[in-house]
């Protein structure tokens, strides 16, 4: 077992860091509203720490699971930053969706301080953190993959390597774009079958099997039929996702027409007060 | 078994009329091009027919699939359509994916003879067809549905009434509206991840089972990938069935903005000589 600290305690850390614990390992906790670390050592029975710093003195391995890249400079670089205090040859894993730049320049600082460090953004949502079924996605160098991957295990089903530091953020961009197609695709096909006066369901049960299925028709369909959007993964979080898409993008010379012009529809979802509902709102923004 | 009639061996027509020949009903063929009956004919005993007419008469059921709205009219209207040869009481089923108007239209003149009617719409391409394991969208009155289901499980595997007449023609344009989002959205991630230097195979492998998975994904990221676009739904196909879906659209007030631009691309493609490309070729498009 080894000794470790965790580094953001919100929907998705709270649960990780919880299958941390109950994998045995040694976990010291840090979150910014620090009421959620006093919950979550009530239950678990965790370290308390008053700084990231603080968290991840001794620790083998530090996890960080914040909102964004200057999120996740706040709480892992500075005086009090995790990276501070932690041992050389000890493991720094991020596993904030963030860019691919900041995971270079995260790798850069962590080596400097001889630890090793591998960017590794998750998808699955709060449900797969909950359930410890995440897909992770990592970039980094082989031996520190492998010497991760079985810590990591306690809330991933689906650990890969993609390349080297970076790849991991370049792997869940690619998600996130085609995610940006396909809910739109599906918000048209539903919106388009409910003005024909179709049943959704009716349809969608003949469609998902064929080369029009995804995920997403299986598992949205029925509640978009129905206009409600509070499934977790919200708009704004999307929207954070996509400019980091879209600045990657504007690096390495890649277009992306659609998902630039999805995220321009999920501008109008928060102007229509969608902020908080989930991706599947596209549906809303054609029904308004 | 059932005495039948199939107008149309193209790529899907041919295999399915050779799907019911083989459990057991007879067959009568008709092709506009007849070097294509004859072929067909000597493959599967079938009855030769000089018109539409000639192969429907005495037929129970009469099955089309053909290019178009227009193709359809010339094939089943008019002195020598088949539905000047078909007697009261017979069925009349089209497969051929066309608007929901025509479907209407060839109901009232099929009802004006005492002919039922169905529209009927496949998807699964011509693999499908040859496999025999069509997904089949019906629209029409559920007795009739009742009658035609066992002829058509000769080449269906999912077989589903959506509603009265139209009803299945509308269930395709959401087949299709899905997925010309979904397609331009992988094409996108791909493109990105090639243009980060990422392992396409290795990522797709990750995401597939995830909120990003889809059949196209499964089906088709290696020959994407690889920029190999001869999987058999051209992209001319699409467009007429873009068409389609933007014309009804424009009658029942549904907005498809990602469609309407797919369809554009599609444009594209073919000016850049991609007119018997399949439907992943968005992804050429955006390597140009």
């Amino acid at each position: 077992m080894a000794k470790v600290a965790f580094i953001g305690l919100g929907v998705m850390g709270y649960p990780m860091a919880g299958h941390l614990a109950n994998a045995g390992h040694a976990v010291a906790v840090f979150n910014r509203t620090a009421a959620k670390a006093e919950k979550w050592n009530g239950e678990h029975g965790g370290r308390a720490a008053a700084t990231p710093r603080e968290a991840a003195e001794g620790a083998d391995f530090v996890f960080s699971c914040v909102g964004n890249d200057d999120d996740v400079r706040q709480v892992l670089t500075g005086e009090a930053g995790a990276l501070s205090g932690m041992r050389p040859g000890a493991m720094l894993v991020d596993h904030t969706t963030a860019s691919a730049e900041l995971a270079r320049e995260l790798a850069k600082a962590a080596s400097e301080r001889g630890v090793a460090f591998l960017d590794a953004p998750v998808s699955g949502g709060q449900a797969g953190a909950e359930k410890g079924i995440l897909t992770v996605m990592v970039g980094g160098e082989e031996p520190d993959f492998a010497s991760a991957k079985p810590i990591m295990a306690a809330y991933g089903r689906t650990i890969t390597l993609m390349g080297p530091v970076g790849a991991g953020q370049l792997a869940k961009m690619m998600n996130q774009i085609c995610i940006a197609g396909l809910v739109q695709g599906l918000a048209e096909a539903i919106h388009f079958g409910k003005q024909a006066g179709l049943d959704i369901a009716t349809v969608i049960g003949a469609l998902s099997k064929g080369a029009a299925g995804s995920w997403q028709m299986e598992n949205r369909h029925a509640s978009m039929a129905e206009g409600r959007y509070d499934f977790g993964f919200a708009v704004e979080w999307m929207r954070k996702d996509l400019d980091i898409c879209l600045a990657e993008a504007r690096r390495n010379g890649a277009t992306l027409p659609v998902a630039a012009l999805v995220d321009q529809f999920y501008a109008e979802v928060e102007a229509m007060g969608g902020r908080r509902w989930d991706t599947s709102s596209l549906l809303a923004r054609l029904e308004r």
